[in-house]
């Protein structure tokens, strides 16, 4: 079985999606095609990023992920197709990969060069379609596209530790349909830095001195059940291992949010203290 | 053929719905997985009730269902799998299928127990998919989970007969896409208090006196055609079964709806009443 | 292989998609099913007809298009299934059709004639769903309908050529998700009217006198990069083959589109003038 996974900016309402899938699925019926996102920020690179780098791991060894945002091929945007971790990624070179690369070397880094050998006028996504249903058949890179060195990194807010190693600054990065929000520490840089230190979670005037095992992992009792806790903040590692800071049954249309109970926003600071 | 279906608050725009069916598919190749919905208002178990209620039946037996509302695992919420009229349902035990077992008595109820045989740090949705793909596959609750004499039921509002069997009292229990609010009076109700007398259905100041055959059902002549009736209220027995309170040709986003026209809410009363 | 696509205004949130999917699932558990809309805007039969028109061709002959946009059967509106361009469309008699049929001369219409054969208190989509696997089976158009020789024309707004051949007057059909607005001049009605000459784009108090070959076709220099063009108006062929005006890197929710920057609407007239 072959998988090639969709993440966009296209959105759900137009044809794009489904024009897309039609044209996988002419080149090649047996493929399995999963959506990540059709609902990413337009041309927003940056939150493709956390996207991908937050569900490649959900998928088998060799498949093949789409990036349909900002993907049109300009001078400066070449198309790149690249194995890393024994996944393929296509997209433009626009620095959507960086979130993988610095963190894991690609095994291999093509500039696609069969645009021409499609129809004039072809788009994007035609060239993406033609070299994912290649790889998803277990075509080689070096058939698509000619070996390439390096790839745009772009150098996001980055979490940094401070250089007495005493505390850790980060930044929202995401902010999800619950109205969580993610920052950029990651679980291993918490623990390499706190050893097992006590610690002060710290954004905007609020503050948080425990880590949740689980959304609902509040202390119950006779006195106070779970619905006791609703709307309570909190803090956690996400499954995709990056701090979050969460209300506990949020809804961003009623009850409200850490977005909107907070006042955290995209590129807000979130600090983390240790004693 | 398996079949696994998804009812999830997870919305479309983050990677946890693409995630979730990376995890099932890695697990089990071969399933076929369809979205019933991924936007249940968050943490709402009623809504999900009615979702699953409603769509169910146009599934083979043996469907496998997962439901990802409110599912995490907590003190009060075990999670269970249900045998219930030759379909499987995998939730949190939180009331969600209330709606379900209180109209036909489940085959068999486990809690899941494999929880610590699955790696650490695993979510819900983990567990969730290694019991739907067990199932899926043909395999035995038992397997899963130790067996239980009873799941929690939600007593939702109820649609209730008058003593004196002349009336019927519901509630809008769903507003649909089309602005069309659902009661929770069931046409077999309706039949059977009813007896095919005539009757007058009320909300509010409004009141209804026939039940439309489907939504175009309307007098047409020579003077009147369809086009006329547009912006028309009316009643009809969706495809659910139950009475629903809607408008000809609604639009929420431009012409209006029964929510926005009628002013009917979730949880407003409807009444029939029987001469 | 045989796959069925889906254009519907159900909207994703009610379970309406889902149980639509499981009941041709039951019916014919080999079949691809692709979604191609299914936020139409409500009853709207013309943007359905854009969405059918500019997605057809990416998928291959013999694909069944499913229609559920106002698709309930009345006196006026019966359902049909069509041949077209070795293509299978099934829907309501109600012009969605039209963009389809005034192009190129269906191949066979038949009327849609197995109600007495479904259940009683069958919807449209149970209609939709039979014909549908009938047809994805490879049957016959004659088994489930008889023939017909019209089907209904609705004559939208249509682009047309002054009589002296020096313009053309044309109108936005589609505002896309990027709020890029569609017309409906072809870029064949462009190259035979204009042949070859300059000419002007006019909508309202703007113009534009280039067509761009793609989004970020713009003169990058020393002096000026892509970055520098964001936010500039631009007219391009979209996919579909349709003059589109644009904004380059546009995004509606922030920095606005062409629908909110140019004020630009559905149905506003877009003239294109030839010297």
């Amino acid at each position: 079985m072959s998988i090639i996974t969709l993440t966009t900016d296209f959105g759900l309402k137009d044809h794009f999606v489904g024009a897309l899938k039609g044209k996988i699925i002419s080149e090649y019926p047996e493929v399995q095609i999963i959506d990540i996102s059709h609902d990413v920020d337009l041309f927003n690179i940056s939150e493709a990023s956390y996207i991908i780098n937050a569900s490649y791991a959900a998928f088998p060894k060799k498949t093949v992920h789409i990036i349909g945002v900002d993907s049109e091929r300009t001078y400066e945007s070449k198309h790149i197709a690249v194995q890393w971790n024994d996944h393929y990624f296509i997209c433009a070179d626009n620095g959507i990969l960086s979130i993988l690369t610095q963190k894991i070397v690609p095994q291999k880094m093509v500039e696609i060069n069969i645009h021409d050998r499609l129809t004039e006028g072809s788009a994007a996504m035609d060239v993406f379609v033609k070299v994912g249903c290649h790889l998803a058949k277990g075509g080689a890179l070096s058939v698509i596209g000619k070996e390439i060195e390096q790839i745009k990194v772009v150098n996001e807010l980055q979490a940094v530790a401070a250089s007495d190693l005493n505390s850790i600054k980060g930044y929202v990065v995401y902010i999800d349909h619950y109205g969580n929000c993610v920052t950029n520490i990651s679980r291993k840089m918490f623990a390499d830095i706190g050893k097992n230190r006590s610690f002060e979670i710290k954004f905007g005037t609020k503050n948080i001195k425990k880590i949740h095992a689980g959304y609902s992992d509040f202390k119950v009792s006779e006195k106070y059940t779970l619905k006791d806790y609703e709307g309570e903040k909190l803090a956690l590692f996400n499954e995709a291992g990056f701090l979050e800071i969460a209300i506990y049954k949020s809804n961003p249309q009623t009850v409200g949010s850490a977005k909107s109970l907070l006042g955290l926003k995209y590129r807000d600071v979130v600090s983390v203290v240790f004693d």
